[in-house]
């Protein structure tokens, strides 16, 4: 079972004009091996790519800190943002009940789920609103120890912890996930002698779903973490195939970074389906800030955005059939669905209306993709489809490694580094300086200069 | 408490040659006038705009519908897509609990509310695992009454309320909103005798978050709607005045339709608040299918981007910077929380963590706000931050009002008609003629020719 890139409409062929020609792409194809090379010799370094066959160590102590979990906890908080929060979102709402949280006891495999990603104060003491101290275990996540959101988070729940419990048992109620020696967190972890796990070495956080840092979310609520890791062995192969044809990741990469060159400097992702909602987010991050840089004066980067069908049909659709050549669109769509729903005979007089009679959701839910589909392309814009034949571990494995690996291959072609953030150093040094940390004095000042301001 | 633009960061003077040149600006505000004089003649026609004054009784009836609601409730169920589903949900994530459907009935002033905006079958399964039937009003909203989602969600609905409790039940279970005449809900709500609500004429799915379809949600779940109504009136009055640097929606559209044509086919919308973050969905809505328009030849439009802050800024802000100089990005900001949560003193010995003791997440949260339109603005991309004293029922009237105009000024600016969509029919068309109904076998043909599929 393996999903599947179907291409057809980024082509002239099917497109017009706007679309890519084929001659152009089978150019690029001729030259694409130089981006296998490159991504190869970096496969030492882009050790991400190495997570579904270097972790069964790993994956035993998971599951075994899951399964206590599991036993004696109520909620499970993740502290974390970024390529820490996106990924255990999306694979959670991709392979649980959409209303896990909402469910009773009984019909949950596991504790409720909250991945505080932000610090909103109204949130933060929404959380507590919700989850009994008690009975909840935290999780906090942060490679480098030093981002201050999750940070600020950390001693919020430290100062509650130690306070109704003591330092003893402050490793009963908190994990920790990050860097192996370096940073703030593993320093704490170590003090009060926290179950830690590791983000490794050359596993940046927008590539990090499938270590520590995914899994353990994940297997706390009952996901096989297993099947994901085989479901990416599986993919990680087929996009390490030297014909791009066969290359489901490159042929995505080439397809993108080509309709890039011809104006395409937006990317929708739009899912069929409301389990797949999340991805969209994750990959718009490992998209942007992976493929988003400034290189000797040449800026690239994509725009992602976030759709959902059927739901944006009815809000994004006009503009992209009416709207200017400037995207191209990623369906993702499933075959089967893990419900059927049919619909039922209710005002069966009203012919408008008792069309729908009889037909499923599933049904229902399909045509409207492949309607959509037709219509973008006879709109004469550029789109692409990956079909999963049904949403589950190994899928979502095999979809999580598909994409990670088209982002690699997306910025060898670009010949950019896909790998590092330089751009969000400025607002996280200018947010030092205004919390006033001692070192960043320098910096106010450059904020103080413009005080003319033009409002309305 | 007014909301206020400050656009400082979308002009030269701040950003470079990227930006707004004042000149430019200046000579654009000149002939601005045509601008409001034809938005102005349009008064009898976009009838949204006088929501805010002519609703006094409507607004009577939804109280009273919305009290007995609540006095038998415990779940509420908006079935509605698109212009029906974006408003409800903006409005209750601004105004009530963040995890609402979470908290103990006793600390909840109304009942649970469920917007289902899609037909997946795997959510409309997973809605009747968390919702008792004999507790749950559901609300059908439809202005044609022809939309498909929306009429297969309903007749699901209408078949199980009528199995369980009979067809003279049926109205105290299900209120429709729909059109007075037309149409196939107001039909089936003759014949069971259902509570009625209009959507207006003049008043387009987009533009109907302040008539009945938004209001009743809200007031059922204690959200004072007169409150939201009069900062919508005051807004109105505001964005009515002659003089641009006075006048905040046109200030507005005038911004972005200027940098719509030096290049910024994106506008990212960037709230730093998760009570605002569906915001940015409702807005995405409003501006796409108003905008994006393809007029003799000529095709407009600006994709709306949604991106949260702080959140985003792990994901998206390296693009923002360091990217392509394709894009706005329009901050909302909130003066004041609704909470306030001081970080504790946790980790004293680490210099690194501890500096971020003593300060509160509101701080901080300000903090990387400022911090980050500093480093968009440094980095040259045009920017502009919607600031808000509080989100209250008041300034989220004005935000509504102040939004639904900004949209219908790039309309007059653009010279288009910001209020069809007339390309979404191909996709409706197609999918009726999937779904085998009669009158549309012809269409199928178009779409069964394209046989041989690229796929990877």
């Amino acid at each position: 079972m393996r999903i599947r890139i179907d291409y057809t409409n980024m082509l002239s062929s099917a497109v017009g004009s706007r679309g890519l020609c084929e001659a152009e792409l089978a150019a690029r194809i001729e030259k694409a091996g130089e981006a296998i090379a490159s991504l190869r010799a970096k496969r030492d370094m882009i050790r991400w790519r190495e997570l579904p066959y270097n972790q069964g160590e790993i994956v035993k102590e998971i599951k075994a800190v899951a399964e206590d979990v599991r036993s004696r906890a109520e909620s499970f908080v993740v502290l974390g943002i970024g390529g820490s929060a996106l990924g255990p979102i999306a694979v959670q709402q991709a392979l649980n009940h959409p209303r896990w949280n909402e469910l009773p006891k009984d019909k949950r495999n596991g504790p409720k789920l909250y991945v505080e990603d932000n610090i909103d104060p109204e949130r933060m003491a929404a959380l507590f609103d919700v989850i009994d101290p008690e009975t909840t275990v935290f999780n906090v996540i942060t490679k480098s120890g030093s981002t201050s959101e999750t940070m600020a988070q950390l001693l919020t729940v430290m100062r509650t912890l130690l306070d109704l419990y003591g330092e003893e048992h402050l490793k009963e109620r908190l994990i920790a996930t990050t860097d192996r020696e370096k940073g703030n967190l593993i320093g704490i972890a170590k003090k009060y002698g926290l179950t830690t796990f590791c983000v490794p070495e050359g596993v940046g956080g927008r590539f990090s779903e499938l270590c520590p840092v995914g899994l353990l979310p994940a297997a706390v609520c009952g996901i096989d973490i297993e099947a994901m890791l085989r479901g990416a062995a599986y993919m990680d192969e087929l996009c390490d195939n030297d014909s791009v044809k066969e290359n489901p990741a490159l042929m995505y990469a080439l397809l993108e970074t080509l309709a890039m060159e011809k104006g395409a400097n937006i990317g929708v992702m739009m899912p069929y389906a409301d389990s797949l909602k999340y991805f969209s987010d994750w990959y718009a991050q490992l998209w942007a800030e992976s493929l988003g840089k400034k290189t000797e004066g040449r800026r690239t980067g994509q725009t992602p955005v976030k759709a959902l069908g059927v739901t944006d049909q009815h809000s994004q659709v006009q503009l992209y059939t009416d709207g200017p050549f400037d995207k191209t669109v990623t369906f993702l769509g499933v075959e089967n669905y893990r419900n059927e729903f049919t619909i039922p005979h209710a005002a069966d007089e009203n012919p408008n209306v008792a069309f729908l009679s009889g037909h499923t959701f599933n049904e229902l839910i399909s045509a409207e993709r492949r309607a959509t589909e037709h219509a973008v392309t006879v709109s004469g814009h550029m789109n692409k489809t990956i079909l999963l034949p049904e949403v589950n571990a190994e899928t979502i494995g095999q979809l999580i490694m598909l994409l990670e690996l088209a982002t690699a291959y997306a910025g060898e072609l670009l010949r950019i580094n896909a790998y590092d953030q330089p751009g969000v150093e400025e607002g996280k040094n200018m947010t030092y300086a205004l919390l006033g940390r001692p070192g960043y004095e320098k910096k106010l000042a450059e904020m103080e200069e413009k005080t003319s301001r033009m409002t309305v």
